[in-house]
């Protein structure tokens, strides 16, 4: 008799919870859960009452046991709110909002008795959902063959892709229909040291689209934790989107213990493309910060360093030309050096020099430690140590000198994808920093991964990431990680990781160039997940100024390089170039001077994907904003406003713009510099030459002697 | 012109060189190199005119890279002869002579212009040889695709045999000739928890044989070291052995960098079963010790242990009855005790007291620490953290009490096979036991490897297990490693590392059971490269005496377990029953306190592999000897002589035999002891049961009285 009751009741309860429909707070965002036949679960989304996606199926094909993808039924669904706004240590703004309706849904598969849930959050800016893995009797340990979570799309729309891969995002965005994406494939799959394609349509994430009916969409995950990064393979007859995991050696996707959550899958979704990049959807996903007293230590960075040089081809990471060093045994100091070696104490002064002169708060050093002479492609395990350093660069001397200067030398590890070898060696090195005086490391991943047969986003490596993250966080070290996996929001939970690489980043202009549209993509799609240390700011943009046998050159004009610093978000933030170079533009440099790495608020003026950003940001702790646009390859013109500014308040706004006749290919040096007046009232009319833009600081006026000789700017 | 002259001496001397011979230092051997058409390496080996390796090839074969198989020619071949001896810091004898004839053959690659030594060492007792590739311009790294070592045999050896495998060495030996591996191998593949066999043919090493015309054969390497472990595949229709590598996760078996070496292939031989036990070839190959000062910490160990209760399933391992655990979240104080948890603060100081009492030097106690509940099976990468007690294993108290007692507690490293996540606590881990009053321990690798893909013999793993050893010996630490990679000597270079597991031992006998020839094989082969972890000292044969759901039993009679004292050589030697069995039988239980485990001499009384072993040891810095006896299902009876004992002293034997009704299976318990006088003029005619066996405590007579009321021993 109670069987049946209960049975009566849980049928109940599934008929009653069989579709459920959550909203955004503003209503704008409607999410429907349903369980279609066979009890597979299924989502859909509309936005502002369009379809944004379609009926999906979720779910996750396992290893050696029953799928996790039909025969469920809905045991529960719990809804609830939630509204608190927080601090972030440092961040694009002082203040963010953390505000959404959730849906919960805990399904069980009856042919198995085990649960799963399902959590959806809507904001007023999108869609987070992830899969919970609760404790129970039937499911604890679980490898995951492939998480099968669908993004069905309602058009072709236009996107913005780069090829899916499980080792590298250094390729340059291709802008095209997804129908168009299997075509360009083949073209896109540009040539990189480590790189495994999986699918003639596979595209990484973040993904951009944007639809017919203009409703920008972007997909993405957030939080990624101990779980094998996300790619997407597009089924480009019906426009479906679905999961594709990173493998490790075997070809497994992932080896879960319950209790345990995937990341969240995101999507963030307006009419208005600046609100994509001013989401704060991916952050708000992750969990708030569980270093101790961050603010105390983690400091936004502005540093020059000796690195351009040799990306240039100018100087070397190594000391001497041997074929092969043997760490430990190789002895540097009877070998003659090759005269080339950038990292030496004399030139690394001559940075830090540099640096103080103009207040730069760090100096970059790569090269600096025994073992480059066969760093590169040869796969080998024990190929740094972190703490040796060449027989030219004086640690200890170069620790004195720069703490004498106010400046701090940021540390550089590459690891050259030998991972055991860096783990082993990782509390010495930590230790050897905070002994000379080392706040901050750029850590590096170049190369194929050692243990053998893992990717860069696989589980195993997305472990590593976070290990050495954590482990920093406990030397009170901050982190620039380059060729790791996607950002995913992590910094809220580990405000010490300050950016990371992760896309095709200013080296390339020297490796043959960027597109001169890539900075219009790359806040729609590689910032979603935290800031790029892009390392902009290149003045000379013909190569072979710097070495001749290098005939690449940026494309990209001297102000579009300024504007950089404010479209492009980092709080590690470098003045790439070279000292000569920003010498012979002092005037223009000083606006690299001027901005700042750190905000109390961040606006989007205006943004098309593709074509043009403007940002205007202010200043973390005054009432100062720095204004950038960066365009494409065609040019245009840019009109703003200040609307933003305090009623009332005059400020001063230094315009850093493209010349008349500026180009990026034929006439990138060629800008003008003016000053004048603005207010709140004010609007500006800027030409941004092909792949160009403008940079404004924007100086509240405190003291009204400043005023004398300017005019309101127009 | 000089190029012609040049070209000219070259033809000359690979003229002279084509062929080489060299000796051991009696002659006995001649090891004879060729370079055989297309210039490929081969060797040939004779024993007292008897073939014992054919014409064999040498090489290797490479991946994305012109093999090193042939066309060669020879640049050079260097002789030399070395005569030292050496004394270990613990060992079966006080000193070692190291003499051998050296040929080095220098090969010159023509087609690649490449070069390596195949350097050969004849000893009186074998052959050992190994690759080596020399720093040069054209060969810097490399990848091995496999080696290509040939051992070509004269005859169809009958062969002591386990199954080729690249994760498990947990085998029963089978003895069949070489023509019936391919038939037996089936049945010999039994199942173990992580097992890769390779080929119907495959067979391990150290490999065991005997020819038609009583020549005894081993087969093994000496020195892994930062290479794949060796496996041999048979050619069954040619009766040929050929190097099989263990792979990596993608397939690929060594990557090199030269200047390196392979490891040395050894072949001992004789005429006489003994020889080969006593063989020392295999250390002579190992480099002198690096571990400074390892005479003053590094001790040779009796020990006891809270162990066979629960291999035998008396207790368990694990503290409570859960699912499964997570490391730092789950909170051990809030879960019941399953009540059956065999590591406690009280149990274990019952065994601190026994051992006390009884003179052990050390309490192995596993099952300790956090985490035992879910360690095995679920390829579970953060498994143990190797330093969190359960709630009733009280490690301060339990450090003084044994402190207070003389005794030390053996500490336990289960990896699981999880090795990133053993090396990322290893320093901690090891800190921990100096700071615990531990300097010894035991490592475990029970399962399938993590990196997944990778086998416990391939060459990431063999990196692993060194690492280990030599980071131990900065903290001063013992290592006892089990299910690691068999042994080559490495303890003349490690003395820190003691023993090994590393083949199937006594822990077996509760799983079923081992054959009751298993310990008069072990030795010539397991033993070649070092001592066993062999736990022997079971006196209560049948397990459900102990656990009435465990109905295996001990294939043996309890003398022959006292006989394994002294058979089975080992500087680290376990009395593995529970001492409830021990006080039934502490009559026979007084061999075993009086056993020594480090000794300045021993000698093989007798030997024949698969059927019996008897050896006498001389215990170190004593006059005082020990004799064990071993043999197989059939019994025999056993003629010794007491020849080396000292002239004209007379010694008290106690010996330790079967009864005459006797029977590894039908009565194990039955024994006598019988005392006595010998000198070294006696002899003795002994009894041994099926699967049994003797010992003989032969203790120096320094005071006459001692010899009251016993008579000469007959």
């Amino acid at each position: 008799m109670r069987k049946t009751i209960l049975l009566v009741c849980i049928c109940f309860l599934c008929t009653l919870v069989k579709a459920q429909d959550v909203t955004s707070p503003d209503k704008n965002f409607v999410l429907k859960f349903t369980l279609q036949s066979q009890g597979v679960p299924a989502y859909s989304l509309t936005y502002k009452g369009k379809e944004v996606i379609k009926p999906s199926h979720l779910g996750l094909e396992l290893k050696n046991s029953t799928s996790l993808l039909d025969s469920f039924e809905v045991a529960e669904a719990k809804t609830a709110t939630f509204d608190e706004t927080w601090s972030p240590v440092w961040g694009e703004v002082k203040q963010i909002r953390n505000n959404y309706n959730e849906l919960a849904v805990r399904l069980h598969q009856t042919s198995t008795d085990r649960f799963i849930v399902i959590r959806f959050r809507l904001f007023n800016d999108g869609l987070g959902f992830r899969y919970e893995f609760p404790q129970q009797k039937k499911l604890d340990y679980f490898v995951i063959k492939e998480e099968k979570t669908q993004f069905a799309l309602a058009g072709d729309h236009k996107t913005f892709w780069i090829p899916g891969d499980f080792d590298t995002e250094e390729y340059s965005y291709v802008t095209s229909n997804l129908s168009e994406v299997r075509g360009k494939m083949k073209e896109a799959v540009t040539p990189n040291c480590s790189q495994t394609t999986f699918s003639p349509t596979g595209v990484q994430t973040p993904l951009m689209m944007k639809s017919k009916d203009g409703l920008y969409i972007n997909i993405h995950e957030a939080a990624l934790i101990n779980y094998a990064a996300l790619n997407l393979n597009l089924d480009d007859k019906n426009m479906v989107l679905e999961s594709v995991l990173t493998p490790d050696a075997v070809g497994d996707k992932g080896y879960l213990q319950a209790p345990c959550l995937s990341p969240w899958r995101t999507v963030v979704v307006s009419d208005k493309a600046g609100d994509i990049l001013e989401s704060k959807l991916i952050l708000n996903l992750n969990d708030p910060a569980t270093v101790k007293d961050a603010d105390s230590w983690v400091k936004p960075i502005k540093y020059i360093g000796v690195w351009w040089e040799m990306i240039t081809g100018k100087s070397t990471w190594s000391y001497t030309n041997i074929e092969n060093v043997q760490l430990g045994i190789t002895d540097y100091s009877k070998l003659p050096p090759n005269g080339t070696h950038g990292a030496t104490t004399a030139h690394v002064k001559e940075y830090i020099d540099f640096a103080a002169k103009h207040g730069f708060g760090g100096v970059l050093v790569e090269g600096w430690n025994e073992g480059w002479e066969d760093w590169f492609g040869k796969t080998k395990d024990y190929v740094f140590d972190f703490v040796t350093p060449y027989p030219d660069f004086d640690v200890q001397e170069l620790h004195r000198y720069a703490a004498s200067k106010g400046v701090k030398i940021i540390m550089h590890h590459e690891t050259s994808g030998s991972i055991r070898n860096y783990e082993r060696h990782m509390d010495t090195a930590y230790k050897f920093m905070v002994a000379n005086g080392y706040n901050a490391v750029k850590s590096g991943y170049v190369g194929n991964m050692i243990p053998r047969g893992e990717h860069h986003y696989g589980q195993w490596l997305v472990n590593h990431y976070l290990y050495a993250i954590d482990k920093a966080a406990k030397y009170k070290i901050m982190v620039d990680a380059h060729e790791s996996v996607h950002m995913t929001g992590l910094s809220r939970t580990y405000p010490n990781l300050l950016a990371q690489e992760s896309a095709r980043g200013t080296e390339y202009e020297s490796f043959g160039g960027n597109n001169p549209d890539h900075t219009t993509i790359l806040p729609f799609t590689r910032l979603m997940g935290g800031p790029m240390d892009y390392t902009p700011g290149i003045f000379q943009t013909r190569i072979n100024a710097i070495n001749p046998n290098n005939n690449s050159w940026v494309r990209s004009t001297l102000t579009r390089q300024l504007a950089l610093y404010v479209t492009m978000y980092s709080p590690f933030q470098m003045a790439a170039d070279l000292p000569e170079n920003y010498n012979k533009f002092l005037d223009a440099f000083q606006f690299i001077k001027d901005v700042a790495v750190d905000w109390d608020d961040s606006k989007v003026l205006e943004a098309e994907p593709g074509d043009y950003i403007t940002y205007a940001r202010k200043a973390k702790g005054t009432n100062n904003w720095f204004i950038g646009s960066t365009c494409d390859e065609n040019g245009r013109t840019s009109k703003i406003d200040f609307k933003y500014l305090d009623e009332g308040k005059k400020y001063i706004a230094t315009v850093y713009s493209d010349a008349k006749d500026a180009h990026y290919e034929k006439n990138p040096q060629a800008y003008t510099i003016r000053k004048g007046i603005v207010t709140n009232k004010s609007d500006l009319s800027l030409l941004c030459a092909p792949g160009g833009g403008y940079a404004i600081s924007v100086i509240e006026v405190t003291d009204a002697n400043a005023l004398k000789g300017l005019k309101p700017l127009k």
